[in-house]
């Protein structure tokens, strides 16, 4: 079968690919063709597999293109991320809502009703006073996004829902949670510092934390949001249970737990690298995400998503020692740790 | 000021228009100038009127030109019917979703931030296996569109509300109910039949009803939606309350209700010119609507919407009458009645 990932060079996308070429199969087909569409380059260690082409180049740009493939399956991961979109509407708009509307008809044009995953979010929720935000969003909260990015997500989910019920695909769309740990550097999204606070101390830096230690936080491990995207597809039309989004599993916890889990595997002067100082524009916007999620439809297809977030913490550490970065990622890890 | 009605050449446009100029002012300042955008040419009466000149373009062709002028407000109505977006599913996207991309951000680039009162409709509710449709749906029911117009107009609800949020407009979504009885022929909503059954027997000719006397359905009279439509203007941003969409006033009536209602109008003859063949797939769109709605937000604003069909009946009568239109639209009704 011929594959689809877009974003792919991303690191939820990549992390999907490498997930995909080790298991060789989904849905029971083996997996022939792995098209990574990025903006940016693919890492080299997926370019390395023969199975895996990348075409690199704005997505907008390539979907017209579309027509002349015939993908068996994808997965729609590319995005502009919430910060981005809240600084340039219109490159919010392009990148998030038109995109996914050339992608959609690229893929009918197709003809062939290829399977469909959309990585939605938790950001299509939030306050609004008409329609106050509970404590912990269901699948079946009424959506009250209160970002741009949010704003098209949930548009989005919307239009895949029609082009399924027209036939023109099969879609899926799935809420993820904020992921965390990811490696790097900080990127765009409000929500980046959820990675930061774990990440930067682990290698020797000082990381400042924009919001208080109370604030609650649906996140997500990237081995369980792979997962999800995974089960997601190859669940039946019957087990998703009809057309409307998804939440993927969450694991709810606050800043202060996490970093009390930091401690608890790296220990305190790791722990001590962080240091509180609000950010009204972060703040702001976190004010407005809700506290935490449920996911039965989710937990219904057996995903049942991270149980501690020291797992977390400790999963990052393997990645990166997996992935040959122990020595810069993993520089403030006092030995014995981890 | 100068006010913007989008689909102004429609029966629900036209109707707004003369109740504004009646009127005379809106928001307590004197109406100046209503433009009328329509791929239709504007009713005579309207055009006779010296504050009233017509655009007569695809509205989608005319919004680029929007940034060189300031409109104060803006009612946008403008929409292919469910119907033909079943039937034309491009057509759909480009009436109603990319036309109202273009009007926001032709309004936008105008920079005032002008008033936008934007017609959803009630198709945004339907039936989904996660999320079963209740008895009545409400401002806080989650939406599941089960037609192309419906998720149209969705998601423009959403778009509406982030370029509110943005600052760009001011704008409020209202969802409207089925307006009955029109007037004219059947258009191509599905929905066509609930003012055909009225309108036709009145006229003197067969109708045939396509779905069973026990369907239920959230009806508004023309007059009760155009006085929604202007409250939902007038009103500040906390009698809103937020910026999601709010649902207006519905009398909620079953076929046979609303027969029995022409009946005591308009008498038995008039009545037995309805008969009963069910079209699988008028009635497969109507069994995917809510059979009822109710309108919490809108009754806070003072919008009590229609007690009795029978009213709506008689309204529709004399709207023919003052029209001048006794003749042919009156035809079969007996003398004395109505």
């Amino acid at each position: 079968m011929k594959l689809l990932i877009t974003g792919g060079a991303g690191f939820v996308g990549a992390r999907l690919a490498r997930t995909l070429l080790k298991r060789g199969t989904l849905s029971g087909q083996t997996i022939d063709q792995i098209v990574l569409a990025d903006q940016y380059a693919a890492p080299a260690d997926l370019m390395a597999d023969s199975r895996v082409s990348a075409r690199t180049a704005p997505l907008l740009a390539q979907c017209a293109e579309l027509v002349n493939d015939r993908f068996d399956g994808v997965f729609h991961l590319a995005s502009a991320v919430s910060g981005e979109c809240e600084a340039d509407f219109e490159l919010g708009l392009r990148s998030n809502l038109d995109t996914t509307r050339a992608l959609l008809d690229g893929l009918r044009a197709a003809g062939n009703t290829p399977r469909l995953v959309f990585s939605s979010s938790v950001a299509v929720f939030g306050p609004d006073p008409a329609h106050p935000l509970p404590t912990l969003v269901t699948d079946d909260t009424l959506p009250a996004p209160q970002t741009s990015y949010g704003t098209h997500k949930l548009m989005c989910e919307y239009l895949i829902a029609d082009y399924t019920r027209k036939g023109y695909i099969d879609g899926r769309s799935a809420r993820l949670m904020t992921v965390t740990v990811r490696p790097g550097k900080p990127n765009g999204a409000a929500s980046s510092f959820f990675s930061g606070i774990i990440r930067e101390p682990l290698a020797g830096q000082p990381s400042v934390c924009p919001v208080a230690p109370e604030v609650s936080h649906p996140v997500s491990s990237p081995a369980q949001t792979v997962q999800g995207l995974i089960t997601v597809f190859e669940c039946s039309r019957e087990a998703f249970v009809g057309r409307s989004a998804l939440n993927l599993p969450a694991l709810n916890v606050t800043v202060a737990e996490m970093l009390a889990a930091l401690e608890a595997v790296a220990g305190p002067e790791v722990r001590a690298r962080v240091t509180f100082e609000r950010d009204e524009r972060i703040a702001g916007i976190v004010a407005n995400w809700p506290g935490g999620a449920t996911a039965t439809r989710a937990r219904g297809l057996g995903l049942l998503g991270d149980t501690a977030f020291a797992d977390i913490v400790r999963q990052y550490i393997a990645d990166c020692r997996d992935g040959g970065l122990a020595d810069t990622a993993l520089a403030g890890l006092p030995p014995g740790r981890g």
